[in-house]
């Protein structure tokens, strides 16, 4: 896909997710009704915010490119007759959002058959949005504002941020031993963050994100976010992570290829 | 102190804490200096917002109460002739600041020789702060929006959502079967929050709070807005927690109770 198509998708993309945005807000700190998914992490909360905003998305993805496939958290699957697909998670971080918290964000990603080309992280209560199209710069904004993002150089380990959202991700002996290479010898190891801290990478402050069994709408955007910003996204054998699964992402491209020999032994 | 009094005192820690939010705001997310502090948990930064939010803060405590005590994070204590002492914690979360994350606010409590009186947590980028005063009802305040906060009832721990900060907070054993003890039942645990565990807590998102190692700065601001929410905030044997160390809160009265029962076996 061209840089110049990719660019016009984003920016539906972008006005899609600040119409989810405006259906979750009612929704956010109001007492509303926890459905309990139990999906491997134990509790999985699905909410009434969850799947209005995911209706919202999908009604104006329907009406502006009906040959598209969609694929959302909530309502499955839809094959379409383009090979597109716009792949979505209404809300990223349901944990955090049921709290109360504010590391959540509305993800929508567009996959062209090949990798995702265009991606979106937006916070409605903060009024932020992070994108990313592919061939172009990924872009913070806020209102009218906007600022380029940029991943910072940090090619040793010993000097990284490293971030992951939770550390009962990793359960079996070699999940924890790839935690453990990567993060033993860093500066510091954060918890918490789930999109948050892959927009905190392509901001310049976080230097490795870690993480493991996600989902493909829980990635998909941000790949152009982080590839936009300057970083490198892939899964723990330096392949495509755009089917979600194991995940590491680096702002510096140096320090990738260092971590990921470190995953490979 | 009288509830009148407590009350105009906090409206002076709000006014002030959105002054020192101003002073911290021109930093957040731009490259700035960390300095390496190195406490008991490894690494803790010290930015240049820190410092100037805390001399905004001790300022103006310096022309309105020129006779208080002021103790705060980055530049220690300061006797007064009264026997009140504002404490100050100019930016909670720094880690989550660093990494531009969001759960980071400006604490200020005001301790009358006996208890904090009043306590305001203030978060500039996001445009929210959370108040409360002895003997009144704690608030959530952004703009003109006013909130009146609460707890929500949840009196078994099988029922509750737990949060705490970092779980390297519990290193003895006695710590990790103190947490274990708290949260092995727990609907789900979440890492993650600095001074949103507490606030969240107060708005009725989340049940317990159990955390370890706290300065007296950390948790002073947050007791009367636990309190002023209807919920429970001691240390681990059920004495006053306002010398920091380890913090038990809850939304419900109860589960307090039955939590101490379960952290004194």
């Amino acid at each position: 896909m061209s840089p110049r198509d990719a660019a016009d998708y984003l920016e539906f993309a972008y006005h899609t997710a600040l119409a989810a945005g405006a259906a979750i807000l009612p929704h956010f700190r109001e007492a509303i009704a926890v459905e309990d998914k139990r999906n491997f992490m134990g509790y999985d909360p699905v909410t009434i915010a969850d799947r209005d905003a995911e209706a919202v998305i999908r009604a104006a993805i329907k009406r502006a490119y009906p040959s598209h496939g969609i694929h959302g958290e909530e309502h499955g699957r839809e094959s379409g007759t383009a090979p597109y697909t716009w792949v979505i998670d209404p809300i990223d971080g349901t944990k955090s959002f049921i709290l109360g918290q504010l590391h959540w964000g509305v993800l929508i990603a567009l996959h062209d058959g090949t990798r995702p080309v265009a991606g979106v992280v937006h916070q409605p209560y903060v009024g932020e949005t992070f994108v990313g199209a592919a061939g172009g710069r990924a872009q913070w904004r806020r209102g009218d504002e906007r600022r380029t993002l940029a991943t910072r150089a940090c090619a040793r380990v010993e000097d990284a941020i490293v971030v992951t959202t939770d550390p009962r991700q990793f359960r079996t002996p070699a999940e924890v031993a790839a935690l453990n290479a990567v993060a033993d010898d860093a500066r510091f190891l954060r918890y918490g963050g789930d999109c948050y801290c892959y927009t905190q990478l392509a901001m310049g402050f976080v230097d490795v994100v870690i993480e493991n069994g996600l989902q493909p709408y829980d990635v998909q955007a941000l790949i152009p976010i982080v590839e936009g910003a300057g970083g490198r996204i892939s899964d723990w054998n330096g392949g495509s992570c755009d089917q979600g699964g194991a995940v590491l992402a680096t702002g510096d491209p140096t320090l990738h290829e260092r971590l990921l020999l470190r995953l490979r032994t």
